[in-house]
């Protein structure tokens, strides 16, 4: 019923704007050679979107959602809501609040429904990525391979010391 | 298409254990002679029946939807995003936060689609039921007046002096 | 006793450089089609204007009150507390708080007098616009149409896959 | 025109349950040998009794407004609002959001319209109490002997050394 | 042992940073024809300084005092714990915080020692002085009409209708 | 290298205190049928056992981890520096802060390393198994079969009415 | 000019209430064999103590100040603007604010006067006194055993697994 | 076993744009002619480099621990939980939440691990500093007196009037 050619990672975002902070799970999934397809579903505009996404995912042959969302973010949990697929979600900063509505909203699922939620904006959609991409590797040694490459050259780029100016 | 005969308010809320909050709307709305019909509708666990309930809530005659949830409350914006009816939204008060993480998933929707929010706990379903029924009594003088008797009861009701202890 | 050539909602700002925020409140209802009446009310400037004005918002022919402020905003419960029309908040972003301490005066009524609120900012005056749209829609078929279109424009209007840059 | 045998401090409070906080400012006050008269002043649902009391303070004899109120707290703002004798408010502790709702509904009020505003609950309704007692003593010498006498002998109540508990 | 020539108002704040903020009360004083002494006085870098002033106050001839500072922010309540007049607190919006913690390190005063506290920031320091202001007048029927006639053109000035850019 | 006999899920947590929140999530997968180790790892502690069991986890055969702490809850971030296995992170309610620290600690975590964050308390615990459940799933057809029966059942658990107490 | 004999150690707290918070730090030093002195000085109701016990802290041979203090928490930071001694600060619980108040009246100090800062309550109570342990420990080789022994017992008390339930 | 050679304060922090707010801390102890050694050592990318690092820390001649870390701020409490050496934490201001989660992530540790936790940002850093050099000046006289001038210093240069721009 699934399709083996599909890309194993559904990035689904709330709105545009939220590409800005998205982009970077993107960017890391390419970075580590895994596939995916973008794409907006809102929650609130387009709920029929929404439902026929989350319904369809496992058979469309995803098999891990990252969903972004700013302010009232219902996004993450209403797709975890109809999909058993796993569910991470980033909340995307927002403006009066910086993301602590969006992180509210996202990680203070109740019992029954969850949503593995990662940091507010850039950093967590980078690192959503990266536990996709964990999730993927443990039935794929190339991607673990990939991975564990991606860590170390990660741990091997801290510098020593700090660069500082000269007097 | 709508039937008159239907009660004009739904009660939605998440889960049986909101229905301590949410009673107090029910009884505000039985003390002002105003129909409704509460019912169990979660977001997270019977998504179905959320869009359901939603997409049919004008057709089934109601006109306002009064929706209570808490901790990552999706439910007032969820059914806000599949109706068009007014919908006012309850932040139940959760155990960790307080009902914070409940307010700031309801109240802070994105532009587009609305939830009149109220205060978190009895007091928020209380209010909730009182700005149904002035929705209502828009169109409805009957009860505009019992909503104006109900409000001068209650400003009569304030005592001019507190009452003390005596020593 | 009520005035129906009036417009139907009177949208009230604690000063005038709440106008930046509320102006999306107004703009909201011209594209609805909603007819409007916009002013400066300050609860604690000008005391006086708001009694003679939610005393009188009713039979002025007002059926919907919108009502926009920041910090320690009491103009949406103080209105509310004088007139049994439905009262929408806005929360007016603040400078140190970003709009914390507007959005608790205004959500956190005590039962009896409520007060549906928005989000904070600019997205909270589109949404009360909205709601109020909703509200007078309930009567008056060609608006809940109108209504309907905008939404529906809104949905179509979200794109299926963000718009990325190109290398 | 103001009324020399009138007390000097008018207490009031949003509702008979803010009396248990309000007490500890009566009794205060008594400790001073200060007068005052103590009044349930409902913004919300006394808006009426809220205008006449606050336009007739000054009037009445009234020289100092101690004013309690929680959640949305518009009691002490909006007294503020309609005298200009010193207001000063207490936030009194909520359930939900443990007065953090009813400070800043008291303190962050605009530029313009002033309330000195004491801690949340007990301390500062015995603080309003002090403070309201430290202005009369500007020109009240006796007085100010008292409240030197009532500070004094707080001192030297404090314990060099904490109680324990012997093995 | 008072100075009669001696301002009444004495404005002391932690830091020469905190003069942004707080020229809006010696500007405010200047409009009301209150005479003030400002002066930097560091509950931290100057404890010997505020000891000397805050034991003094009185005997210099002050009548009131507004303090202000940022972040742990102790001046206004030491100061309050070596003088009985009536102290004002401005808390300073600080880098971070954005003055949360200034506030609540000026609020939370403990039963026993008072401090008035007004908003964050510029309204804060405004505030301060029309209620040090207002203390002055009980006593000062010049000063009364004044301030009178400060809130009343405050009253006059606010326009009817927000100014709105023509399309 | 890894052990195929071993459990997949590893259930770690700072202190036995820890055990009556994470007991939630054994017992979830208790009820799913999968088998994990639990045990007490604290990272400020025992970090000598944080850095034998991170580093050993993939080799000893666990497939997922999941781990528990309160306050400065240093634990899942640790374990995830030091494998690359999923870490799913629940913030324990902490005394004073409710879990607010606990939450902070866990969810902000940098890029690079990612810890899928789950609600503060119980209804955390209860998430991470069945998240746990879903990444095991994607490989395990029987699991992904009792994974659905149990929402399936979690589904129809749900009452279509409130039970409400007869007068 | 010091006193060889007097305990290493000063423990001041602003209130009795304080003592059950702060007795944890007691009991601490008293486990690790260092002496110390407790004493009540409260910066608001005693300042002339405080500045005598701070101003002599070191010439009465002090040499680490753990103060313990809750709400608008000064003890802490004023100790350190009066003596050069290390001082750590310990938030004792609050009521309404649950030591938040407490919390960042110590931590937020300005540039220039140091406090280090524990954490709220019990936890802040014993670490204030392991760090004045590991302070003075530099010189004290018997100490600095009796402290990793203290250390290394507390990591042998922390068992393998939780203890669970027997069904 | 230590290295009487070796810089007595050790700076670490876990990213080079950590210097940005620790540089302040290296100026600070030049300015008191103490020597330092500044690292960077990432708990999360570098997990052997922080055991090495905080293992090794007393054998290598460091006396004090300075930490500093933003968001999920393990390194503080990570290197304390593998020294007994005292440890001092700077939580770096975040770009979501403006440190307050590196704040919380840093002092709320458990009991038996103890962080001196200072303020936020560039303050926190200054101030790390001069408690580093208020633990070694304990036994270093020269130290103790160059502490004192800095102090004295500083003392001196707090102006007793603000500047202010002249009309």
């Amino acid at each position: 019923m699934s399709n083996p050619a599909a890309p194993p990672v559904a990035i689904i975002m709330g709105s545009q704007s939220d590409w800005a902070t998205m982009r970077n799970a993107a960017e890391t999934l390419d970075a580590l050679g895994v596939a995916y397809d973008a794409r907006i579903v809102s929650a609130h505009r387009t709920p029929d979107r929404l439902v026929a996404f989350a319904k369809g995912a496992r058979a469309a042959g995803f098999r891990v959602v990252i969903a972004g969302a700013g302010g009232a973010a219902h996004l993450p949990g209403m797709a975890a809501a109809m999909t058993s697929l796993p569910v991470f979600g980033v909340p995307v900063e927002s403006k009066a609040l910086s993301g602590q509505d969006s992180l509210l909203s996202i990680v203070q699922m109740p019992a029954g429904i969850p949503v593995g939620t990662l940091a507010i904006g850039r950093a967590g959609a980078v690192n959503a990525a990266l536990l996709a991409a964990a999730v993927l590797a443990l039935t794929d040694a190339g991607l673990a391979d990939r991975l564990d490459a991606w860590r170390a050259a990660q741990t091997a780029a801290v510098a020593e010391r700090p660069e500082t100016e000269h007097p």
